[in-house]
């Protein structure tokens, strides 16, 4: 299957800077990617890279698209054939992580991989009419834009396909749980586990 | 399949007390046991509550047993017959959930389910020598331990089953992804999503 795979090239991973230079950012965000693309290989699928500028990943395919994330990907959606959209920051990632997506939209329809905090990290579209918006708690707007289109939507249970790295607390599961080359990058840059706390807001509105 | 659901119910859930008062606490740990306990009954399994202190679940077996949690989970395994051990704050948790944990271990030996940070979250034990430790990165120590007495390991890869919620990080992956007791107790208690940031700590040594 065909996958796409955005990138942002130009200036990955900011959140990562309390613990990476822009540098080191830069070349941990290559290793994720560089992971994301072993397992799309390994499992089978035609990965494309959509970057926001130049980038060499040898024999993959990469488009140059300046275009925010939702419009760069939109523009290459639309067709008859199943298309897998694959976020490139998955430290944990592996073939069979990627076997569960495509798995789950053998039946047609939309297939989603819900990220932390209400992201999406996978898709598998294979309604013609389908368009994503990756921006608010897009896993959500994802299976109702798949329901207003008639699409069947199906959900992936996935700690791999979740767990985007995109803060420092996630390095702990890229340390923990990473086969690629984004766990050995951060063990050659230094990283070790030294567990802590976690937080993300919530409101109460009564 | 025999499950063990430990469940601390003396003091359950202190590190949400910036969000929840002790009796809300109480309140929403019990809700989420209901939703493990439920599950795992869906899924065809006999669970039996290994509480610290006597609560009253109904029809479902309660032991109470007031060691430390690993030696009170240690002194129920030891059989032929193959244990699961599942913990009580899994607000996500779903049957089909626990049949990915299950269905791992058909071959025998030990399957884990990771819990978000190291944590260990889900086990089914097929080997008379395996003990539990669920101090420290457990997950790690978990497969180490199977391996040492001879024990195939296996890994689950569930979202749903790695979310243990001990934060208030972590509710706002019930409120977007529960679909049981808890969920639907945070909602009634004025809880609704407000996506922030989060933080794990780690340790650069070099």
């Amino acid at each position: 299957m065909r996958f796409l795979v955005p990138f942002e090239a130009t200036r990955p991973k900011t959140r990562l800077n309390p613990v990476l230079d822009a540098a080191e950012r830069a070349a941990f965000a290559r290793a994720m990617l560089r992971d994301v693309l072993a397992a799309l290989r390994a499992a089978g699928h035609d990965p494309t890279v959509v970057a926001t500028q130049a980038v060499d990943e040898g024999d993959v395919p990469v488009a140059v698209d300046d275009r925010p994330l939702s419009a760069a990907v939109n523009a290459r959606l639309g067709g008859t054939d199943p298309v897998g959209i694959l976020v490139a920051d998955l430290g944990l990632v592996t073939p069979a992580a990627v076997g569960s997506l495509v798995d789950a939209s053998d039946e047609g329809g939309v297939a989603v991989a819900p990220g932390r905090g209400g992201g999406t990290n996978g898709l598998v579209v294979s309604h013609p009419d389908f368009r994503v918006d990756f921006h608010g708690v897009s896993v959500r707007d994802h299976l109702a834009a798949a329901r207003a289109v008639g699409a069947e939507t199906w959900v992936v249970d996935s700690m791999r396909l979740s767990t985007d790295v995109d803060e420092p607390a996630d390095l702990v599961e890229v340390l923990l749980h990473g086969e690629g080359e984004a766990a050995a990058w951060l063990r050659d840059a230094g990283f070790a586990l030294d567990i802590g706390e976690g937080r993300v807001g919530i409101d109460r509105t009564v």
